[in-house]
């Protein structure tokens, strides 16, 4: 971003819009500084959303493992509030991109946001080992910390539904498998395992790795910060999302509610009165 | 889906939301049928997308050109509406979920809705001609009903700014490249271009196939329905959107209006009056 | 508005953004003309709902008739898909406004659309009195032509739920009492009445008006357009989206499915299969 | 809500979207314990507000207050993101409420939360005198507090664009008659003019109550727990939402952006280079 001296007139109008993403003038358009038409057909759609967050073109490899992370996480059923919402959504008469909108809208820090806390968690034990700790110490002090200050799951860790979240292994293989051809370095695989280890220990069970754990490694094995971890799970569970939609627009319900039609809600509130 | 008799108690809850998508069990998590951990690093992110949508596996060259197009569309600046709005509701507080709910929200008919347009437009004549009408019989007649009928632009072609849209050429050049190969028939394409230079001849000037008319063929061609159009569109601008909101947010600007902050709006309605 | 002549520079920015609604300086805050501090505390709410959707102020009766409008349509419980999404995105970590937008996005043409097509429905029986016909033949041609082309339940009447929707009569009773008041003339109440009564002996059996019809008939007496109509619903159900949010966010659940947390849903799609 | 005991099949289901709010059978619509028939036309909409949103209904005084406050926040114009969105929506394509909800949306913890910060920051001042401190001292020490621990405006006062916002003297000029009336106690009020003016002789300088700071005031006074004052200034500004968004429907533009058309935006990025 260039320091502007104060404008008037139009050119402060276009430079309260000012950006370094995309360059335009009739018939041109440039992505990070690159003629589209010479981005088109030559880089894939996952490298296409590497340029345009982080303003340079990935490797292919690294394009790919993107994609893998994004590919895995497209989905988890109608029993996610975003995939429900959809659904009730593509039946009220919206089109399908407000469907999708009600969706990815509660993917927020409870829905959406295991993600980036996890990397951030990863991320702070990275710190500590720059700072000089080797990772056991680096791994333990950070648990302590966590324990200390907060309850519930370790970010990254644990799953209600999966005992083994199916994912989470076959993404750390996966990720093992980069790191061993040189694409990534390895460093968040072996913090998140590390993590995992000393978590079975102090609690006498192993709380495995979940999805959120997993991809947050990839995420900031590639160099992405947290915050952009829940954005590209908003990209990845917006696939999911447009598959429920579309499934539920091809039939015939409409407003459709939580429960079957005939069911209602308990009320447990005031008994009738009088006004 | 199955034609179920009537349930009853809890089968009756999980038949309300049944789904062809996803299938879950407590560490289990299939989609279409494939076990996601066979999925995950061996079908490219595009190929996800359109086993979700579509129910089974695209080929490896199919899946390479829907990544084509979802990579083509995913900016076009900040004077979009749906841009423009990722980036104000960036400043406002909300996460980035949520700026990118509210930016998708607006890929209406209008915004959103130009390729699902082209499509069906495009879909008609190929109807027209399997009823036995050649190629220029079909485009001719579906022109007049349009121009009887409809004002404004024939779906799919011209742009308000670009006076040659740089991505449609790169396009239809690419689509030619993948007919060539037997990966399409190239069908679509040549409805397009035909349709392109009928309205020429009748208008006296070019008015050149758009992105949405380029993309509409390529998701013609492919096999989707114009409704899912607008849902891919949504899945590529999406990229944009987040791209444009992640650089807004790194910026210290808060609740950033549309113009300047120095600046206000012409009030245009009645002078100041008494109560 | 006025019809501009070419503006530059930042005059031309205060005219894209021209509006007849507000008028501001620093210090000075005018809706509609009127200051501010002037309005505040001697005009209703509902007349400032007025007053800002049409320029001028409503008499204290009109705007009493508005508010017991707005007032009997704030909620229909949980089995409404909006207010189920609001309840659920209140659980996913998003603030109250985007579970109340996440809710007030699907008040879409089916689910808050019906008091819009059931004014416009009216509306068309007045318009052909107005060139001349009788009541009883101008709701005879129209109930004609619902019957020719459309299927379904005509517009304001009918509901899924409630043999006698509780509300209907009673706003009916309201609007009559209005009407021999003076406030409005009970025109769309003489429509809705008769259209109802044409459709029981046609079908021979009574179809009542529902809470649509009703409301239908009260903002058609008082001048509202129809678009409006839908407007002015979204205002009234957000009270109950906002009262649904906020029961739900006191208590501790996460990542509310719409199932029992211990159901699942059944998957009908391919079984499963190898890659 | 009813401690329950484990149900299980349609009970389960039922209890899982259990409601203190609104019971319903057949005919039969009761909210907070109330028929609705009986509610309409009997109680005023702000009353039906505080109803749905506190379990009982507000004397009529306790209602005209609360609409007072409803009505004095509808609309602060199109320079404020949620206007500006709306009006952008509403020419995408998509329904009235839609772009009603991509606006709301945005009333974030920056755009929306003003209310609620002060409406806290207030009452912890109203906890510390209820632990014996004199208002001078809470008040005092709060601020103490602040300055230490925050940077920017105190919650509740000062506005980047009005000396003196004309909506707040007059608010609270209304809060006192209401005070003086024993319809309120006045608390509120009077730890609001007090924080003005503590912070006026700390800075030299008086930074005057803003539009928040009064209406979380009113809310205070009226017994609202902070979060609740951002959903009442949804309901609120949802009006000036609405009444933007219909008459931006009423005029032609397609696609409005944030500019003139005419003009673009400025690129700051990476100059063009080669693939």
């Amino acid at each position: 971003m260039t320091h502007p001296e104060k404008k008037t007139g139009r050119s402060r109008g276009e430079e309260w819009w000012s950006t370094d993403i995309i360059e335009m003038s009739p018939g041109v358009i440039r992505l990070r500084g690159y003629e589209i038409q010479d981005l088109i057909g030559r880089v894939s759609f996952p490298a296409m959303i590497w340029l345009m967050l982080r303003g340079e073109l990935p490797t292919e490899r690294q394009a790919a493992l993107l994609g893998i992370a994004l590919g895995a996480a497209v989905d988890h059923g109608p029993q996610a509030p975003s995939i429900a919402i959809a659904r009730m959504a593509a039946t009220c008469g919206v089109g399908i991109n407000s469907a999708m909108a009600s969706a990815v809208n509660v993917l927020g820090d409870v829905h959406g946001g295991a993600g980036e806390q996890a990397l951030a968690f990863f991320g702070e034990i990275a710190d500590a080992m720059d700072g000089g700790l080797d990772l056991q110490a680096a791994v333990s002090d950070r648990l302590d910390r966590f324990f200390r200050e907060a309850q519930g799951y370790v970010p990254g860790l644990g799953h209600r539904f999966h005992p083994i979240d199916p994912r989470a292994p076959r993404l750390l293989e996966i990720t093992r498998d980069f790191a061993a051809e040189g694409v990534i370095d390895g460093r968040f695989a072996g913090i998140a395992e590390a993590v995992e280890a000393e978590v079975a220990r102090r609690k006498g069970r192993r709380i495995p790795l979940n999805i959120d754990g997993a991809t947050a490694v990839i995420y900031g094995e590639l160099g992405f910060p947290p915050p952009l971890t829940r954005g590209l799970f908003v990209l990845s569970r917006s696939v999911g999302i447009l598959a429920h939609a579309w499934e539920q627009s091809q039939r015939s319900e409409r407003n459709k509610g939580p429960l079957p039609r005939e069911w209602l809600w308990a009320y447990t509130g005031t008994p009738v009165r009088d006004l």
